[in-house]
């Protein structure tokens, strides 16, 4: 039997998409059941650092009934005694169901799938590819929504063109048959490709424009990241595009909520670290700052990757 | 509906200090059921060193069938990237049910409490408190002890004036009605308002003499650490202060046992450096060295904090 | 009650291995119920680096419906702060109800049985034993000849005299009333006193050759690894030898693979590094990239150590 893995966002149809969803919804009304994966194992493979991804799935799966086994960058592992990534990857295929992982190096997660016994979920690949972020966006805009994803408005601010979750989210969108606004500070516009496979997918349609003329129309405001530290590696990221970022992403603020519509949501890539002030937090339309539902979103990937029945 | 935190042991009232010696004593009778915690996580926040306040929940979450994520040091975290503590803290209360903390920040746990939709337990914020240790030594005296605490004569050996577990046990010991008597070494004595503190909430006395001179009349003898490492920063703890205490501290000995009553008890707050001799070890009135009640006393304050009826 | 620890491999008596072996069975052919320790937990203490050891009991005690705390370098450990050893391990063996311990001196396990309340098992200590290692072996080879292991004849290519496993092994192949045929690269036979324990066991008998010689005739083809790296301390291994190693030790290719029996299996003491080619991987008989019953092996040792009637 052939082992489905979460390589690239492109590895799920709009089916799957769907499926993970009702599961999602599942666990949002009837809570996490822990018989669902008692004495089953997550290996949490993080070459490179994350708080989010990382914990959320230790905890899905501290929730659903098992555990955890980790590592947290490279210290202790074999692989300081020589031992291949492929070779370290198989073991802990054989010391768990499940192995979700993030590494610095853009063809990891492909290589860790060959040599895999059990799904690997990739939980960031270099700069390329973050393919757990889709699902995981897409359940909590619906979660926060509370309604359909169908034909929705979505304005985007920020880097597109750096932003792997953003490059990600884009064909999703299409699939979903949305409508994009993006203002992308004058200078990181999306990659054609991206743009052409999110329109093949059926995006509804893609413009730029300001910032201050399309926050009272959209239903979701979407901020990138303003910098991409522990992403890009500082020598691949030219000091002056910092600089040009760091000048030009205005902060979210109060003034900005109050053009955003009462049905509308903020959506932010976390970690936030000056894209929204801190005083927008307590607004009801800012998802960054609530009771985020990470056991549930984990939980529906998890158990979809496992084979079981919800 | 407001969350119950553990920030400071001022937080604690005397019947909430009687209810967890309740629940202590439920467990030591009856064991740690692992249906208590099914699916439950605790997060163990240790951005400074712990061998046993950490591992002491994770050991307790994992008897009541629940389950710890962690963090040890700030390594491999999104702060690293420049996310705000605040911000860190609120998406570990996402992650779990419950925080326990060691920050080497005075204000850590406020800070930590206030960003928090989960209980905070303070394990050690800087070197003002450590709410936890409060009533866990209040547990394990009455464990060891095995009588009431109410009345007792308590005799301090070593530093109060800067020990961050003294400082928060003076005023629960006042609660009890108790007896103190220090030896300072002449240099370390507890600052007043600790003092005014003590006996506004009851203390029977306070009075400072030399070991010999108590060390026959008490029912516990309770030591200090001796030096502060990993507590007081080097740099904040001057060197001459630190040669005073290895000068005028002298280790317990087998010596110093013979004059201690047959039912009382020699308490030290680990880590033993050298303030007590390897040859007391096996002395069954020495408890640093007993199989302690740890997972007794982590559950009763975890189930407690938790809402779970025992 | 004396405890049971697992210091050294002559711990164990062929009944114990054979015992173990029967619950290795067992849990193979009914799979691991997480009844079986529900609230129970495993320390796993690695001073030094592991990959296998660690997380394969992390993994078994999972599987089991237990859980684990653990330690990785001394990094935050109170013996940072001046504990003892000894004082480190009782305080663990307080946290949990068995130990896994590897430490780079080579008297470190002995030291931790002895203060222990829990049993301690041997997962490497210094360059001397990985008591572990030796029924983790015997185990694996049962289960991948699939048949019974009296009177076998097994090939070893390596590095005997430096491979703490070999050396650990040996007396056991005895107890087995085994045959051994050694090609040590003409330059590192096994120690007298090694040779002289497993004849005294019932070594059936003990030959020198080379591998070509003898390759066709073995039921198992036993690999040590090429270098000691992690194992033995960079400054306390002559260069000289490692370079000796590196000249003589010829990887295990295709070539060979096609000289040894179809019912033979090829075993290696991983971390695999060169010793064997990639492209005898997908070999039926090269056992070291299967999917490893990590998870059976642990349960067999975990069970029997805890009592727990399987």
């Amino acid at each position: 039997m052939e082992i489905k893995h979460l390589v690239s966002s492109k590895d799920l149809t709009k089916d799957e998409y769907e499926e993970l969803l009702r599961r999602f919804n599942y666990f949002v009304e009837n809570g996490i059941s822990p018989d669902l994966c008692r004495g089953k194992i997550v290996s949490t493979l993080f070459f490179a650092p994350s708080t989010r991804t990382m914990n959320a799935f230790q905890m899905a799966i501290l929730r659903l009934g098992g555990g955890w086994i980790g590592v947290m960058g490279e210290e202790g592992l074999s692989m300081e005694k020589g031992e291949s990534f492929e070779d370290t990857i198989r073991e802990y295929s054989c010391f768990s169901d499940l192995i979700i992982l993030r590494h610095p190096d853009d063809d990891s997660a492909d290589r860790a799938a060959k040599s895999s016994y059990v799904p690997v979920l990739n939980g960031g690949s270099g700069s390329r590819e973050h393919a757990i972020a889709t699902p995981w966006v897409l359940l909590s805009m619906a979660y926060y929504l509370k309604r359909p994803l169908e034909g929705l408005k979505i304005g985007i601010y920020g880097t597109p063109e750096i932003n792997r979750c953003v490059k990600a989210m884009m064909p999703i969108f299409g699939m979903y048959g949305m409508e994009v606004i993006i203002d992308d500070l004058g200078h990181f516009p999306l990659p054609k490709e991206i743009e052409k496979r999110s329109k093949a997918n059926g995006l509804k349609s893609l413009k730029y424009d300001k910032l201050d003329n399309f926050i009272g129309d959209v239903d979701i405001l979407f901020l990138t990241r303003g910098l991409q530290k522990g992403i890009i590696p500082a020598d691949k990221f030219p000091k002056e595009k910092e600089k040009m970022i760091l000048k030009s992403y205005k902060p979210i603020t109060k003034e900005h909520m109050k053009k955003l519509r009462d049905d509308a949501i903020l959506f932010m890539l976390k970690p936030r670290i000056f894209e929204i002030e801190k005083d927008v937090d307590p607004d009801p339309r800012a998802t960054h700052s609530k009771k985020e539902p990470y056991g549930e979103t984990g939980a529906a990937i998890i158990t979809y990757y496992l084979g079981i029945d919800i």
